[in-house]
C-alpha cells in the first residue's frame, strides 16, 4: 500500500467520456490498496472561454474577481470525477482550494502556496475514499479565491504529494513522458525513463512545455518523485528523480527550444557602471522578464551595445519602456527582433565534462547557422539563432549529442 | 438611502454584453445612494449544460457532487458581474455561498436556507461597495456545496433581503410583471400593478413561472417586498405585497395554468375506511406528489372510484406503485390520461364574495367544457380540463371575471 497523487490535465478530462477513462485509471490503483489523491484541469477549452469572458468584460479585470471566474473551471471536473469514481464503485469526493483548505498568498493569478492542511482529506483517503481536487485553485487567509497560475494544477499536485508525503505524483498528460527533444521536429527523439530535477527544470524553463517550472522547482524542493505519463496510452513515462537515482549520468539528456523569445538590442550606450542597471530597472519595473544578456566589448572604450532577449509578447511594450527612458539611458538606438528562437543543451552531465558547449557551436557552424546571442549555467548551453534554422539545428545537435535513438537509425 | 436587493435570471445575464447592461441598471441604484446586493443565476444555457454533464456521468449522480458541478454556473456569473461594474466605477465583489456564509441543511439538490451571516456583506455595502452574490448556492456546517434547486437564486434573493431588512427585492427576469393571465394565449392579458403573496403563490403553485414557489413563501413569511420586473425594459413591473397594501381588491386577480398534469382513476375500489390511505401512501412513500383528489360517492354502497393527478413526470411511475400495491388496496382497474390541463381562478377577494366558482363551472359549461376534477381553497378554484380545451377555457374565463385590458378591447 502507498499513498499516491495523479494529476489529470485538460485534454485527459476533454470530456464526460474521457472522465470516466479517467476514473478506471484510478481505480486500478485504489484496487492496488493505494490511497490515492487525484488533482485534475479543467475540461480543455474551459479556461480558456472563462478567460476570454474576463476580457470582453473589462480590458483589466480584478485579479480577485478573474480568479473566481477561472477556478469554476476545476470545480466542474472535480464533481464530474468524482461522480464518475462513485458510478464503478470507488468512494470519493471532490475538494476545492478552499474546502482542503490549501491556502495561498493574495497574488491573485498566480498565488504561491504557503501551507495545506491535510487533516480532512487523509482521514478521507485512509478510510478509502478517493480525494479528487480542484487543481490550480486555493484560498486566501481572507476566504478568496485564488489561481496559481496557469498549468498551475501541476504546482497544486507536486505540493499535495509532498504534504501527503506521497510516494510518487503522477502527472498525466496527452504526450506519454519527456523526450531528448521534441518528436514532432526531431524523428529519432527518445524517450527517457529518467531526468533529474535539476535538468527538468532546465528543459522546463528553457521551453519544454511538459511540466511548469514551478512543480519542478517545488518536487525538487521537496523530493517528491514526479512521473509524466500519458492517459491515453498504457506504459510508464518519465520518472523526475534525484540524481542519486540515476546511474548512468548522459553528459547530456536533452534539447529543448522556445519559440517564445524576442531579441532587443539597445546599440550606443555608454560603456560606464551603472548603464545596465539603467536599461533592466525600468523594465523590471514594467513587470518584463529579461532571459539572456549580452554586453559587447566597448569598441573604442567609450560606448557598447546592449542585447538581451524578452517574451516575444512584451517586445512592443519593451521598447516603449526603454524609449521613455531615453532621456535617462543615453543610447543611439533600438533593435528589435522577434525572428529567433533560443536552443538549449542540458545535461547534468555537463559539471564534469568539458567541451558540451564546444560541440554545439562547432556542430551549429558546420551548418552554417550563425549564433546570436550565448548564455550558460552549470548543467546548460543556451544560443539564440534565426528561427528558420531550428529544425536543422535541433536535428544537427540530437545527432551530435549521440541520443538519436537507435531504432530508429536507417 | 435605502438598501435593495436585484436578482437577474439566466436571460438577463445571457452573455458579456447582457452583463455589462445589468451593471448599468445597477449603477442607477448605487449612483441614487443606495446599497445594493446584487443576486445572478447562471449565463442562460449554463446550467442545464452542467446537469446535462453530470447526468451523462452517471445516471445517480451523488447530489453532494452534482451541487458542486452546477453551483459553477452562477460563481461564473457573479465574478463577471463584478468585474463589469468595476469596469464602470462601481466598487463591487463577487460572494459564493460559502463566502457569506449562506448555511443550508444537508438536502443536497434542494437545501433550505438555514441562517444568513451578513456582518461582512453589510461593511461592504456600507461603504458603497455592491456585493455580487452567486444565487442559488450556499453551505453547509460540514462546508459542503450546496444548492436550492431550480429557480433557487429567486429564494436566495428574498433569503438576503429578509436578512439585509431591504426595503424592496427586485427580481428581474424575461416579463415584465405578473399579468392575469398568460399573454401569449390571452391578447387581453393585462399586467398587474400589484398582488398580494397569497395570490401569488397560488398563481406560482399553480403553474404561472414568473417566481419560485418558495420563494413567495419565504417573502411572506418575511413581508419582503418583491418586485417583479424586466430587465430588457425600462419601467415598473408587479409589485408583491400584503394584502393591506391593496386598497381595491379585485375578487378574482389571475388565471393561472398548468399543462404538467396527469389524471390517474383507480376505479372499483371499495368504499371503506383505509382505502384512501392504502392508495396515497404508498405514493408517498415514492416521493410523488398527488395534487387534486375526488372520490366519487359509491355507486352500490360497495364500490366507489378515485380520481387524482400526479405530475406528468411522475404517471408511468404511479401507475406501477400502484399495480405492486394490488393485493393491498383491492382495485378493478386503473386508468390514466396524460391530455388534460389545470386551471386556476385567484383572487382574495373570494373570500367575501360567493358565486366564484359557480361563475368558472357556468362559463365552461356554455363553451361546452366538461370538467373532470374541482379542487378548490379558500382563495382559488382549480378544475382539470382536457388540453385542447386550455386556450378557449382561459379566453372565457377572463372575460367572464372582467380581467380583460380595455385598451385591447375592440
Amino acid at each position: 500500500m502507498a499513498r499516491l497523487v495523479q494529476k489529470f490535465g485538460g485534454t485527459s478530462v476533454a470530456d464526460v467520456d474521457r472522465i470516466k477513462i479517467v476514473a478506471q485509471r484510478v481505480k486500478r490503483e485504489v484496487d492496488a490498496g493505494h490511497e490515492v489523491i487525484v488533482v485534475v484541469s479543467a475540461m480543455s477549452g474551459t479556461t480558456n472561454q472563462l478567460v476570454a469572458w474576463t476580457n470582453q468584460t473589462a480590458e483589466l479585470a480584478d485579479p480577485k474577481e478573474y480568479d473566481v471566474v477561472v477556478a469554476s473551471g476545476e470545480q466542474v471536473t472535480a464533481g464530474l470525477l468524482a461522480i464518475a469514481l462513485q458510478a464503478i464503485g470507488v468512494p470519493a469526493r471532490s475538494w476545492m482550494g478552499w474546502q482542503i483548505p490549501l491556502k495561498t498568498d493574495e497574488a491573485h493569478g498566480k498565488a504561491r502556496i504557503q501551507n495545506i492542511d491535510l487533516a480532512e482529506i487523509t482521514t478521507a483517503t485512509a478510510r478509502g475514499e478517493v480525494a479528487v481536487v480542484a487543481g490550480f485553485q486555493g484560498a486566501t487567509e481572507g476566504r478568496r479565491v485564488t489561481t496559481l497560475g496557469r498549468g498551475g494544477s501541476d504546482t497544486s499536485a507536486v505540493a499535495l504529494a509532498a504534504a501527503f508525503d506521497a510516494e510518487r505524483c503522477d502527472i498525466f498528460t496527452d504526450v506519454d513522458g519527456v523526450y531528448t527533444t521534441d518528436p514532432r521536429i526531431v524523428a529519432r527523439a527518445r524517450k527517457l525513463d529518467k531526468i533529474t530535477y535539476e535538468e527538468m527544470l532546465e528543459m522546463a524553463s528553457q521551453g519544454a512545455k511538459v511540466l511548469q517550472t514551478r512543480s519542478v522547482e517545488m518536487a525538487m524542493n521537496h523530493r517528491v518523485r514526479v512521473q509524466v505519463l500519458s492517459s491515453f496510452v498504457d506504459r510508464p513515462g518519465t520518472m523526475v528523480v534525484d540524481e542519486d537515482e540515476i546511474l548512468e549520468k548522459q553528459v547530456v539528456s536533452g534539447i529543448a527550444y522556445s519559440r517564445d523569445e524576442a531579441k532587443i538590442t539597445v546599440a550606443g550606450v555608454l560603456d560606464r557602471p551603472g548603464v545596465a542597471a539603467g536599461i533592466f530597472g525600468p523594465l523590471a519595473d514594467a513587470g518584463i522578464n529579461v532571459d539572456m544578456i549580452v554586453q559587447n566589448v566597448s569598441r573604442d572604450g567609450k560606448a557598447t551595445d546592449m542585447t538581451f532577449t524578452v517574451g516575444k509578447a512584451d517586445i512592443t511594450r519593451a521598447v516603449k519602456v526603454l524609449e521613455a527612458n531615453r532621456d535617462h539611458v543615453k543610447y543611439e538606438t533600438i533593435l528589435s527582433s522577434a525572428d529567433v528562437v533560443k536552443i538549449s543543451v542540458i545535461g547534468v552531465g555537463m559539471r564534469s565534462h568539458a567541451g558540451v558547449a564546444q560541440k554545439m557551436f562547432k556542430t551549429l557552424a558546420d551548418k552554417g547557422i550563425n549564433i546570436q546571442v550565448i548564455s550558460t549555467s552549470e548543467i546548460k548551453v543556451a544560443v539564440l539563432v534565426g528561427e528558420e534554422y531550428l529544425e536543422l539545428a535541433l536535428r544537427a545537435l540530437h545527432s551530435a549529442y549521440g541520443l538519436d535513438a537507435v531504432e530508429a537509425a536507417e
